[in-house]
């Protein structure tokens, strides 16, 4: 199995509603650096898992909607906490939608599975991985 | 699948025993920067794979046992080498332990999995990984 | 010339003003993976710049005062911008008055200068160095 | 599942064919920091994975092979494009060769997988993972 | 003294002459990681030492002069060893320049000095610093 | 002026004396994980600040002295504790020797000056930074 990862990062404020959230209850916020990986079982006929570069702007992309944001005051976190975890597998998913549109080539089509993983500090990450077809 | 990972880290001394290990049959140490990762299919209800901060907690008091210790002179590792390939499953398997006893919260008993990587320099790490049900 | 480097990090929510801050003007989020380097000329009597421990101690004292807040509500913050570089003094200032207070050990008042580096991301960071004496 | 982890570098020269790479077509080059990482379901008898010396040596000779060449003019990546994935690939094939050959000690030989990780930057990595037995 | 960092990377061929550089003699590549740190005795009247986004952006601009080429083929390089140290003070040089030109702001004109630094592996750098006036 | 870096490592075990150390008075250890940064205000004839090679088998031939060792059964530590910072000037001093020796070469007797990092975990390090002539 193939795999390829590409690296960014998106800024955000955010707080979580719970008590077992504790101080973090209140509005605070993180910096997210983001690996999103892709895999596959056998190369595409050019060599590659997915063009790096082309993958690096697609994430970049979907990051931007995130990024310099106060996730609280979106509709589309409307009543989640958006957790590390939430988070990953949203972005994720977002991704798969991307693969599925084409977004990162006719091949990538084929990709057989991706994870993202997001670093919240030096000491702390959370990933979400899901397969590409059913 | 969703993963969290959180990291601290222990400073021990130990030898080996066994030709193959030369030099390293002599007393010498090691700094482990351990990485402890847990696995689990869905989120529990607050949307997390276990709380991060209490991980970070368990994993302090287990890696609190060997931090500043002299390995051979402890009587659970006694004719034992405490490779790092050993220590990470000692370590996974006490974390398993932590787990089961519900000292990560009720719904942590459902994790699936858990791995605990072992850094012993810039260029070499070890790691474990088991389930955490039969 | 010695120094020692301890890392701990914090996480907050804040906004700037000024048109030069252009999408950053919105509410959003860092974390700030914090590195304090103090420096002297000579070790103290027990070979050491200053205690790891104690140093440790203290910085995860002060970025606690932060750490899961939204910077803009903080009286001490009003009317300015929190940029990386204007937080990177204010803990390196925080610290200095901890220093002079004794809070590190009477040696630690013969230190020479600190540091404070703020990383906000794998690919930015800011700090701030200064003398602790006139 | 156990696994050790050890990682060196290769610098080397090459170009890509097909449009596709675009600038990429440009004869340029990449230092590859990488990493092998060796899993097997049990340890062996001296309580290793492998021995972490001897993986050490047996990556830098397969690396050294590449090492500050133009891959461009090898006979053995003739008619191919030298992508990170493809590189990736390779070494890991002459990794497990290796291990066949016994190069590794002989509990090697009852290792399960293989996986070598190629870091491009500190913004990309491929890999490949192969089992080392049919 | 305050000092903000930004990070990016650029891939080159090239290859030395000089016996002293044994097998380096011979045509290979690497991946620079770069680190430019902008140096200033007091903030600007936004906070800052230098936009960080508008110093990723000139950083960027000045490794695309160079990003996937072979330096052996670029006239500002003949007759020159493009070591990690030239390429490091080659590329300050430049920033001065920009800076100087305006191209990081008019503020940006007082900053004091610069560092380049050039990450060639895991294990190895080289940087040059310089002040930004006479 | 120049800098180049490099980096090995190298695993002791040890103890400390004195009420201050508390739990570190018992025997443990630690990998130190050590970068040798070399200073000089211009380049030599092959455009180099010191052959990074040579640099990189010095430090290794000096660390080897200590690496999978008990300092507390070595001569030259008699009496001392051996912090990280004593360490730290230690084998500064003793690569200063190797320089003003001839063991990186002609040239390098005009190097400036040296700085010894050892990092003893990913949240601490100490160093020791020094010049090369009177």
């Amino acid at each position: 199995m193939y795999r390829i990862n590409v690296r960014d990062h998106f800024m955000i404020a955010h707080s979580f509603r719970g008590e077992t959230f504790g101080p973090a209850q209140a509005l605070h916020g993180a910096t997210y650096v983001t690996d999103a990986t892709f895999f596959r079982e056998d190369l595409d006929a050019d060599g590659v898992v997915v063009d790096i570069a082309r993958a690096t702007e697609v994430l970049r992309r979907i990051l931007g909607r995130y990024n310099l944001t106060n996730l609280d005051g979106l509709a589309e976190f409307e009543g989640v906490n958006t957790t590390t975890e939430y988070l990953a597998r949203h972005i994720a998913d977002a991704l798969a939608s991307a693969i599925h549109a084409g977004d990162l080539g006719e091949t990538a089509r084929s990709l057989d599975r991706l994870r993202v993983t997001l670093h919240e500090s030096h000491v702390a990450s959370a990933a979400y991985e899901r397969p590409l077809h059913a």
